[in-house]
């Protein structure tokens, strides 16, 4: 590799970083059309938040615990002391090697969306302190020792040692299926269980601007084809076809979510299109390079029907998982990292056959192991750092701001401020001295922002 | 060409492929902020749901029919058998040849805008079931082939035969001005009469969030940057060229469309900066490569005045283009298409000049013959089609539908569910026990998404 | 630098030009989402519209002015026939030389979105035609000659002389602290002295949509990488250390801003959190290829907090800064200039050391005078500017206009039509028979759009 072709690799990345960076609103933009109108800015602001709390702490020590030379070389944790500050990862690098400021930009980005992620799963009831300071920790406890063992391969030359899924096991994962959706998704369940259920639960409110979720959903799409196909760290023929995959997935899995939803309640909604949509990009992460388009299809398809069917596994088992970020992340990741060690096409970027495709166990036992140990690891420290910032600083919000919405409550704000006037023959009116009136939609008693302070 | 200009070359594909991949929802929010509130999610799920479809059809045969090896060699359609399942497209190319995969995802996104684009002229009153196959059916008969015309070129060595349009005629069509806007502006028109008008018109209703419109407007405006500039297929001079023309004529577009409205009816609106900007971006789509930057001022310009002018044309003849998709796809591409004839100049990348830059008719009669080929075979064959599908399962709503609303009667959901409490001075109250009633906007009787159903 | 390596460069500097252009919606949706709702069309239309006409001359005469030889070689203006109607940039260039093409594309979205930025200050109250005859007079007279002393190098031979500021001076301004965020801020400034405070000052109406303002300040991230990243000009270290240093400071910046609300007023905001990332996005523009990662985050926090704090000065001063410009944009744009003469680090990528870095005074004063040049004359024209215009045309809506809003008024539009329907237990009803009827959000007497004109 020379230095012209390493140039093309870091436009593409810089591309790709960019790309997923705008996931960042986009997810906001997801998860705040699916809450109610009093708690759209709280659930945003628990994306922006986390992803913030996360940078920081990715620039200061993140990069080095992922990416750093292995402690002990026993692939569980990168040497945090290494790169602290970051400040060694502006020097140029040889000509023939990505330069490290972007891939930890990149890296930075999926940490922090692996963060917001879990925020979904408890919408409208958790304390926003605590959830900055639950970012922060599980981040550290959580996410940078997983995503070492994930993203962290050994150099070439066997001087760097990585993480021991990537490296030791050999479990294929090529965008984050272990790392980041069966991560976060497990990680939201036992968030769930210690932040306890709404008081609505189980008849959540309903989503209060469905366009801002179509909308949400629409920019992950975008972004996620950085997100994998960046993964590929090259601008050459795997991300290419990890962008065909990725692509494929996506609507095959609108496409399985509207029919499984047309079979069974009788329509195809908005929210079953955008929510097949993710399922599927969820599903595709770890396998996009190891499939063949028809496998992408095949895995698209499955995923927006096992998770049309899983997101109603909450009721029945009365756990509030209030957008589904485990029956779409967890049960998602979980299905596209098993799906490797069946539909693994030896053509595929990736190079490995699995079961369909002659072979054998090999692939497959190693999808279980990784996926058992994130599940494993994730859901016994989330659980801990939950029951330690309960036992502090407390975790959930009172029964009144709960039922004042939390963008009032916690935030002095609301999401939209309207006056409403008449027009044509609706009953809906106002004086007209009151055209200087507002009427904040969801908003009691909030005071203006930014008034006069002086 | 050697490896690393590939790279280079692949990098900008992967990014543009990305760009253009925003579009999706980009359109999803131009036309659903058109619509009146009630049919705003049916709208968005037009384009989320036919671009699944498209793509998955895409993977299956649509490639090798468009860009496979020309049946008989007669440049009408390439055989769908060659790359069907998309599998071949895994295998790396050699050093320096783009990945056929990044063409294939690149092209799928072409194909799936294309057919969403339809769906604005038949807002409010087409089945969500007959759209679904209309999109199926529809890019199968009629994109692909066109397609094939237009954007199979011959390989280098003759042995792989493309389309008659693009090799036998040599027309100038750089991005998609009659294979994509003149193809889908047709075949809207076609689709109009089958489907019949709105029980509503001549009055419809006003947008209901020109914001929304705004925003897809926004992000269509950045995707076509990935459409025409990634339409070089390569990260050069050309690419530069066409990405300056582009904005160029976006900018033009937008100043053209206010001035006639201000002239015509007084005032510059906000739909008006939207539209104009799309209709710019429709004219320089196939004139991206072949004219001066001055050139696409002109053609800019010329697109905003004449779409704001023709899309009152739908009063006068009466046919319910509810969303302008004749007025701005079909005239925008029809404008700039012929208008290359006239004002293509030497220097740019296509190298031709039209008749003002000394290049005689030469170029004029080719661009009107692929214009009224693309006009003749997408109308008659959507004409079949939309009959086809009238006689079988019908293609309308029926009339309480179509007044209730499709997001409530078709899909079960209501866009918008907002609590409204008092502040201010205004008189719309909702008493304390009612906070956590809900009031749809727009929705009656519609049932809980996700309700519990176990 | 080669052929491979330029196409490398030319690949990232095509989808840097591509994510800036998403910032002229997201500046849109930012500010739009900011106002009351009766102007929220308005807002973003001084972004379309201010955009357009910027983008015209640009192509006519701007970039010639940029990135024309300096005219005498005085080092304040390029010469604007140099390259009038940009035809001489489709030429190819030498092979190691990246297409002028793509630099004036990228070029020209800097000129556009720096004059929308002005645009925030004046909310609710300018006439849109006197802003539409601003943006191309400021343009002109301020953003073309200021963007020269800034952005246009000598060449590497000395046959082409750019502007003093960039050559003789030295200042250090990788992606326009002053000629975008420091230019735009004081001329806001100028423009809120000649305009005058809206009637309802100092007690504004609250943002009308904080999902579009946070929606709106994720697309600006997102462009911020295209924009910071693609000055660099290539696909190489610095790049991505620029993308590097970006994402940390804006994530700095959030932090920041929370932490200062929180502390100041006792919670923190959605508001806030958009406001903090763009304020520390701005911080860092001039200083993104100066300073470390965790120089990059100590700009950010102190951007956040600091522009948490000036945000409040209009009230103290009584100048209606109405979205904060001025506030977040002149003062994060000197805090990161200025800072670099303090923070520069010598093994990032501009390769000079500042006080705290060894390098004593030496930069500092010369960031100081740059600041200094830029606030003096912008000020002064963009004053005379508004004056000629204020005495020509009018600058200003009268007082009914603008209590009616400017949507309405000078539109004939409203943001957002919308019916309310009864569902659940709210009293707000309407009539079986009125279902079709519409409620305008803030709409009284506005007309049809694209009514039938015929």
């Amino acid at each position: 590799m020379d230095q012209a072709i390493t140039a093309a690799n870091t436009a593409w990345m810089l591309a790709a970083f960019a790309a997923v960076a705008l996931m960042v609103p986009g997810l906001a933009m997801f998860y705040g059309g699916m809450v109610s109108v009093k708690n759209t800015l709280n659930m945003a602001m628990m994306t922006f938040g986390g992803f913030a709390v996360v940078g920081v702490l990715w620039i200061i020590f993140g990069y080095s615990a992922v990416l750093g030379d292995s402690i002990s070389g026993w692939g569980l944790l990168g040497d945090p002391f290494e790169y602290f500050g970051s400040s060694q990862l502006m020097t140029a690098p040889a000509d023939d090697v990505l330069p490290p400021a972007i891939v930890s930009a990149f890296q930075l980005l999926f940490a922090g969306i692996t963060v917001a992620l879990i925020s979904g799963a408890v919408a409208d009831r958790m304390k926003f302190g605590a959830w900055m300071v639950f970012a922060g920790v599980w981040v550290t406890f959580v996410y940078f020792p997983v995503a070492h063992w994930v993203f962290a391969f050994d150099s070439a030359d066997g001087s760097v040692i990585g993480g021991w899924i990537a490296n030791t096991l050999g479990a294929i994962d090529f965008a984050g299926g272990t790392a980041v959706h069966i991560n976060a998704g497990i990680a939201a369940l036992a968030l769930i269980l210690i932040v306890g259920k709404r008081h609505v639960f189980p008849s959540p409110p309903r989503p209060h601007s469905l366009p801002l979720t179509m909308l949400g959903a629409g920019m992950l799409f975008f972004g996620w084809f950085g997100f994998n196909a960046g993964s590929a760290l090259s601008a050459g023929n795997s991300a290419a076809v990890v962008a065909l995959n990725t692509v494929a997935a996506a609507c095959a899995g609108i496409c399985g979510w509207l029919l499984a939803e047309k079979l069974k309640e009788g329509r195809a909604t908005s929210l079953g299109a955008s929510s097949g949509l993710i399922a599927a990009l969820v599903g595709i992460t770890p396998a996009c390079g190891a499939v063949s388009p028809i496998g992408a299809l095949i895995i698209g398809g499955i995923c927006g029907v096992a998770c049309c069917l899983a997101v109603s596994l909450k009721y029945r088992f009365r756990y509030d998982d209030s957008l589904d970020v485990v029956g779409i992340h967890l049960v998602g990741g979980i299905i596209g990292t098993l799906l490797i060690g069946f539909l693994a096409d030896g053509s595929a970027p990736n190079g490995v056959s699995g079961l369909f495709y002659g072979g054998g166990f090999d692939q497959l036992w190693r999808q279980l192991v990784a996926t058992i140990a994130v599940l494993a690891y994730s859901f016994t420290v989330t659980l801990l750092i939950a029951l330690a910032i309960r036992a502090t600083m407390g975790i959930r919000v009172d029964e009144e701001s709960e039922r004042e919405g939390l963008d009032v409550a916690v935030h002095g704000e609301s999401a939209y401020i309207m006056e409403i006037i008449e027009t044509g023959s609706t009953t809906v009116a106002v004086p007209a001295d009151a055209v200087d009136g507002a009427t904040a939609i969801t908003g009691s008693s909030a005071s203006p922002e930014r008034a006069p302070t002086s």
